[in-house]
């Protein structure tokens, strides 16, 4: 992803528009059909010196002036003059910064895609995995872990179809000459821009959008959204790894470990993705301020958006393949999930232990029998199989075997196995 | 707007789903089927005390809790005892939210429907209306002021469509409850989502998404964009109406005006628009970081979420109304506008001199004699027409009648009128 | 808080303003008399109908217009022409706003008191109670619960001694006519100002600021530092407060339970703060993007500024309230955190082993001594202590007494004491 | 200022830190005396291969374990077991960062008062060029450049005062050992924090403020004030350097040319300014969203904290020497200044006329006539003047010297001279 979004990227993908441009051109008869060839020829990043055009660039307010004299430089004869014909600076770098969103998307969504299949293999095999599902950072009842990855899982699904929207559908070309309108080109305009699109693999816009920034808009919501979904992700992750919970741990040899302090697996993988996902919703508030810009060209705003960008789809990268690995490398401690459902000494099914009684006993009577009895655990510290036996009305209803049945945390799962065939299908029909 | 938001809106909305749920309960045999009616019969505003409510949610980290002791104190008999059932606070929230943004969306997209035929009326009547195109803030070449409101309507059209989808796609049922497994329900959870999600006329789910929020996220963003559009056309108009441009003026009786600066004509309009559109992304960007939530119900990330998310559809409701205000009045000067073409004393058509003498002279030299000639006006101060004139390679080439076409800038507005008919064409389509 | 934010709130600001301005304006012989006292009798709440000005506002861009009007309207006599000389509407609204702040702070200071005074009490009172530091969320080494208090001290004195600061310092009159020049006091203007301040109790600015926003940006950072500080505190009690570590809990009656599920102690203040922290960086944001201010008074920026300013003062309040609830009923368990310590086995305790040996054994060969050991211990799930003691090396090098003394927290707190003392201290010395 | 926060910097500020610890350590004993130079001795960039460091640094989430194992290895003999006693990866960092800000801080005051001087110099220069005040864009009242100038002049002193605050009270030492309690450095833990804080020229802070992040937050806001402030001054300066306004222009030679738009002078400057003011709220958002950090080192929070800081200190660094060019070459055009002062052909005066009238005839009837004539003007698109002198009882009152008195801006700039003198006489005090 840093190779995707390098400098040496951004000036290939300059490059790449100016000799579409120029090849389109010529067919059109625009500038001279043996400009479009010459120029074309020397679109290539060998020719250039990325250290002179950067140093160039912090003196120019911008790469785009350098790069053209530069390309003028080496393009020979009289095919020099034709270079960038009809384009103004912000066509190039708002086309190349497209080119590269996608480069950048193509490996973010491979990446996606990995982080997907392990959740849907761990909603898979852990969907009789039972373990306590927690409200408030609080244990509310239980829940399996497979569950907890599907919902993973549509979550990962939901931003990957937002990024493949915006992959298809907001990457456009922007082709307008200085002010929108393509004089330049004379009438050719609308022509030109249609097959530079076509060459680049970019969306033909319906005007060009030199200072309506919709496009940029929806792909930094898009990233944000991932970052989101990641984080949630990851924030689980580092929550159950913690020593007195210790569910989950990040495998893998040597991670997360420390000489000085032996006892320690840090989760090091979700670390860094809550960490890249706290930076998201500041980059994604920069970009959205910059849509309000000024007549033609802002003065200003458009200037603040690339940066912002190209970090968010930095920060983005990094998010996905380190959630990728952590994810690989993940260790389930199923006994220990187990076991902590018994940490309230059974209150946790208070709510189970109700909905039995009822059938019997009717709700209102229910209810308030197991109010009582969870009362009585509570202050005489006792575990709620044995004040249940020991209530009459209730032992009489249930039986030993039904106030165990009402106990096990199997039984009260609800729906959970079939959301669990919803997520997964949802993800198989997606593919 | 502000009505479709308030409080009395909330308490109708959380009502609504308590209502359908009963009924859907009742129907499915899961509560008893008079409860459902006998619940449902009392899901109406007139039966509660806002105020007191009000009051109660403040001591209780919530409207839920007493809203349900309140609407259980009205349910007549055993039926009280079925109120809420299987449902868990954050349910009726995720839900009322949702069908309070429907309801904000529906009011939001008229009066954006109503902002884009004005400016699908400006962009017809103006396509001729010759003006200067900025960029920077400085004058660049013609424009129309017709392009300028075509660009405005493809900004429109876009923000339009994303808030369609949401609207259509992203506001989803959220049920549950206490841990998303419905476990309360037993076998009946999916049937019971499934149809009250229809009742309620909202999506179902694939998963209970307590925890998975990209559909606030969306709806978020879709009203950023919305807000970024209007900035942009709001923030053209507030630079158009300067004393020193004055091509546009907010009209309407008495509008804008102060008694003791008799000469202003204050944007009221375009600034109202530009302070809403400036809050957005603060708001944007809180609502993303609230994606990173823990386990099954966050501690904090959710409870600050909703907020921001009603200040974000009162303010892009706000937005609109005074969008579409401001353009209703809007007076064009279109004699100022082309005044102001007049200004650089004609170096503003340069690119347009040097395209019609490259026919003759090639390319090379007309560029070479434009720019001579360029300097030579500012160096004097005297018009550029006189001084092409007065340059014999560009008067034979030329001729006087060739000088004044190249100077006249309604010959060198590229393709903008295609690009106006394609504008038009897409916003007709999209209806 | 609320009410000191309230719309009646503003209304008393803006007629204090207003009053004051009379009385000095009548003072100097800028208006009669007269009718200073005259303007100043009626500046009070009970001769306006806040809801009927409310609407107006509405409809005015502000509720400084309508305001005047209104007290035009109730001034008898030649009075009337002399209300608001001089002055515009932003004077009026920054100033109030700036009345209002100051307001808020006081309520705010003597809400975070409380809460820093609760913490000190902590620091002292359980400067002894050992429990587990965690870095990672993963434990680390010991510390005290007293040493964490007097960590949240020095946050919370921080936080204290900037909005001091900002309410001594940055809480200045704005006053400058239509442009900042008090052009229409003729020479009387600097003396009104300086008249004016003193009667408001308000700084005496040396520029009119109504386009230099320094004075809310710091408001705003200093809120949201508050919140910063705040929501670590609060994080840290719910992470204390999980079901699993249960080593601090939210007390108070009927706090934070639920019927259904009797087990759980939901710790609604820390979640209460969580949320108000979470939402503080974005209005930070806005407040901050607003100081590029157009001109002598801007086009939208400043029209953006005091809602998100209003809603950082008040979720700062309600985050300070929140805070002082939850800290005044916070249990602690320490023999749960002692029982934590021993999670590990002793490993926890490594490095304090390391350093008791390498007294006599250099610490090249204690480190590895114990590196080895703590092998042992994780590979045959043995406890620390076994593996030291059966290791000949440690066991002669310390001695059982040894060993236990270098596995015992209490004696590997390192200047936690100290430390202790010194917060303890500046605490005292700041009041 | 690029230098200043650069990968080699940041290397040398880490070695720094580790230096001057084994050196302190050395001398108290707490680790060999001969191991402190030993170790010193290799403190120093060039025994380093910094892109060797950045690779591990990739692979180990973070630069310290990769550079002490570095460190580790260069130095001689025993002494190596030394490095870094006592320390943990998140003291270096944050010691190192603290450091870091220090130099950028000098850079950046430097420009600053350059940047406040050219303000200073315009203050005095232009204390008499008049020109028209804008609000909400329009042109409102006369005021002069030297007011405007002395405006920014005392945001500029604002923001240095806070920024010079931060670097002598805000960036202290950071060293607390794994979890703060210093317990690997036995009973030293305080001396050994105070010789290090002393050695490195580093404030002591009360406590280790790992998570605590009032510093990182403090540092956040006054480069974000900075950054406001400079965005208001470029802001003005791009709105008048508008073609249409052409008040004041960026000189310098070829600045802001461009050879196919002869007419355009950009205001590069001023754009660079903006665009940098644009990306520090988002900056900051994520910056004190960072402050919520769990026990004692946060899993997430810290790690996303430095990339925004730097980043932040870059775009500072950045706008104040964008800011300080854009004024060494700044031309002011007087005579347009006076020139846009009749573009309302005399009704910006009005209030002027209105004050003069009120000394013979009243306050009631003055304005009434003024507004009158107003009226007439607006309608009749004729001059105030000549209005004003064709009324009997306004020529009566005032005669024909009166009314040109009335009528001459530079008679209406209230205490424009008064607040100059104020504003440079604090500059001055303040250095």
């Amino acid at each position: 992803m840093r190779a995707a979004v390098s400098d040496v990227a951004w000036l290939r993908r300059m490059l790449d528009f100016e000799g579409a441009l120029a090849r389109v051109e010529a067919r059109l008869g625009v500038i001279p059909e043996a400009a479009g060839e010459a120029i074309a020829a020397r679109c290539h990043v060998r020719f250039f010196d990325i250290e002179q055009l950067g140093r160039e660039a912090r003196g120019s307010a911008g790469p785009v002036v350098p790069l053209v004299r530069a390309l003028t430089a080496v393009v020979p004869g009289d095919a020099a003059r034709h270079v960038h014909w009809g384009a103004t600076s912000q066509d190039v770098l708002d086309t190349a910064a497209m080119l590269l969103a996608r480069d950048a998307l193509d490996l973010l969504l491979a990446d996606l895609d990995r982080v997907a299949a392990a959740c849907a293999r761990l909603a898979e095999e852990h969907r009789d995995t039972v373990m306590v599902a927690r409200t408030l950072l609080q244990q509310a009842l239980p829940t399996t872990f497979g569950f907890k990855a599907a919902g993973w899982l549509v979550g990962l699904d939901g931003a990957r179809a937002e990024l493949v929207d915006v992959r298809e559908r907001s990457l456009a070309l922007q082709l307008g000459g200085a002010v929108g309108t393509l004089a330049a080109l004379g009438d050719h305009g609308l022509e030109v821009a249609a097959d530079v699109a076509d060459q680049l693999g970019l969306a033909q816009p319906e005007l060009p959008w030199h200072t309506l920034r919709l496009r940029p808009a929806r792909l930094a919501s898009a990233l944000g959204a991932a970052l989101g979904v990641m984080g949630k992700l990851a924030r689980d992750v580092s929550l159950l790894a913690q020593t007195e919970v210790a569910e989950a741990t990040e495998g893998g040899e040597g991670r997360g470990g420390s000489s000085t302090m032996p006892h320690k697996h840090n989760p090091v993988g979700a670390v860094a993705v809550v960490a890249c996902a706290k930076r998201g919703p500041g980059l994604l508030a920069t970009i959205f301020s910059a849509m309000v810009q000024e007549h033609e060209r802002a003065a200003g705003a458009w200037q603040a958006e690339w940066e912002p960008l190209l970090e968010l789809l930095r920060i983005t990268g990094s998010a996905a393949s380190a959630t990728r690995e952590l994810l690989a490398g993940l260790e389930i401690d199923a006994r220990k999930m187990r076991g902590d459902l018994e940490l309230s000494g059974g209150l946790l099914m208070s709510e189970s232990v109700a909905t039995a009684l009822a059938k019997s006993l009717g709700r209102a009577a229910a209810q308030e029998l197991v109010e009582r009895a969870a009362r009585e655990c509570v202050q005489e510290r006792r575990p709620l199989r044995e004040v249940l036996l020991s209530t009459p009305e209730i032992s009489q209803a249930l039986g030993p075997v039904g106030v165990d049945e009402a106990l096990d945390p199997e039984q009260y799962l609800g729906v959970s196995n079939r959301l669990i065939e919803r997520a997964l299908a949802a993800y198989r029909g997606a593919r």
